[in-house]
């Protein structure tokens, strides 16, 4: 009979790391309830200021909940994590942290906003701008062969900081382990993202989440996959989106052109300062590869909501 | 008083070129009811077969409708082009072109599969296998500036072959116009189509469009923007969506390996051949940028809509 564990936030780890002692030992089947702190595992406060951005110290951050030993777990088999729920705390923040994100030739000043989350369903943004919640966690991941002090913030085909919007409720990921008991962990909560995570951060937050672990004995893969429910876009997909696009032979390039593309309009249609549009960007547009086949030209496309806009 | 025009698919031309002698003019608010053939210009039909990619010519292909001339149209203008209506034709096909498409390293022999599309709604991929109509214009552009005997296939910041799914019924495209007039055409229908168009061709077939044109005067934008309405993935946003990611330092192998990845897992899944998995992923997978900003390894997800397959 499977059963129900609990995990506190200070259960944690920085680094991936394979001589990390498990914080626990469950069965194939059995769920768990983590608390995760948000990434900066709290020297972050929703009364920081962009002034604390210089005190920040990236490798006092990511902290992940675990790491968990699943019995039966061997290099070759396959963790199957279903998603069963995510609560998001009561408060976030976003920041523009220089050197990073994609527009970082074009935003090179530090900025950080914190957000009031108690009201439980949507970021305000702006008075007329609410972004909903559809929570997930920016990392989760089985233990990497071979990690000593291994940084979080690549991912890879153990999974990690994948930062990928679709695993929310209802979801399934399928993560390939590389270590005898898997040693999966999580955190770096998000309340709400777009494809992409365009300024490096999303609504960060804290996260509590309640994970059921499965095992696929022998079954095989090379990257993590995922089962994501309908609606694909959740509670936005509404009002239609209004979409730039970046034509370019390298597609790093064409997103690039896309995104700047989209924080101007932001800023000029909705009254943002440049820094702020380039937020709500990182908050809830998607970026897709519209075509990579035709000639050597290929089309990124950002994509932004009109759902989240009052409508005057 | 906006009027109505006609343009048949025999009002072509095959390549952009500045001194093309408009085949319609037209006033700020006109509306253009266009056929256009599919985009080998008749030289495939349904009875062709995988013999024929042999003597298919490709300095012979992209047939564009047109090109119209707008009064009143200047350089540093914008051309908005709202899709009022598509129509799909009766049939349709795709094919493996050897040297193209985003696994061509993996296919590397021609196939071509033609489909009776006269039920009207979607392509009948196998008896259990449907996905339903989403059509869109492969091609639609403004003659770039200078162009001379300019090939069809790579597109620009002037639009052209964009392949953009997204550009359905009730879209507007917003397109930077660089000569006289604007110089519109348009073909290359897609009954259907993926993000990404991964294997080269959508579902390629016979489009009747009406479109609306009107000017933005001294409206400058420097790469094609859109409007689309909701619901973004139309009719097969139902069951949700299996993934399969691909991580790596360079965005276009990430995109590649993900969808490596899908093809196998549906070739393995629904029992289809490798290259029948590969036409089918590109009808109907979408490829996402997950994550652009985690300190150099990217991961693009391929997301497989599950409604597309009858449930047993």
């Amino acid at each position: 009979m499977s059963k129900q564990h609990f995990l506190s936030k200070d259960q944690f780890h920085l680094f991936w790391d394979e001589s990390h002692k498990p914080v626990l030992t469950i069965a194939d089947g059995d769920t768990v309830v983590m608390e995760t702190s948000e990434v900066t595992n709290d020297f972050f406060t929703l009364n920081s200021t962009t002034e604390d951005i210089a005190k920040l110290d990236l490798n006092a951050c990511y902290p992940l909940t675990g790491p968990i030993y699943v019995e039966g777990a061997q290099p070759g088999d396959t963790l199957a994590v279903e998603i069963l729920d995510l609560k998001v705390g009561s408060w976030g923040w976003m920041s523009v942290l220089p050197g990073m994100g994609l527009l970082s030739d074009i935003f090179t000043e530090p900025a950080l906003r914190v957000f009031d989350l108690s009201n439980g369903e949507y970021v305000p943004f702006r008075e007329d701008i609410k972004v909903p919640f559809q929570p997930f966690l920016g990392t989760m991941g089985v233990c990497p062969k071979g990690a000593k002090d291994q940084t979080v913030m690549p991912p890879g085909t153990f999974g990690g900081n994948m930062d990928i919007r679709h695993l929310k409720k209802g979801a399934t990921l399928y993560l390939p382990i590389e270590v005898e008991g898997a040693l999966f962990s999580c955190g770096d909560g998000h309340a709400v993202q777009g494809d992409g995570e365009i300024c490096v951060t999303a609504m960060e937050c804290p996260l509590t989440v309640t994970l059921r672990f499965s095992l696929q004995k022998g079954k095989k893969i090379r990257s993590p996959q995922f089962f994501t429910p309908s609606p694909l876009t959740g509670p936005v997909d509404k009002e239609g989106y209004f979409a730039t696009t970046g034509v370019n032979s390298d597609l790093f390039q064409a997103a690039h052109d896309a995104t700047e593309d989209m924080v101007n309009h932001i800023a000029e249609t909705y009254g943002l300062a440049p820094v702020d549009a380039y937020f709500l960007a990182s908050l809830c547009v998607d970026l897709k590869i519209c075509e990579i086949v035709d000639a050597g030209q290929y089309i990124v496309s950002a994509h932004l909501p009109l759902s989240v806009f009052e409508k005057k």
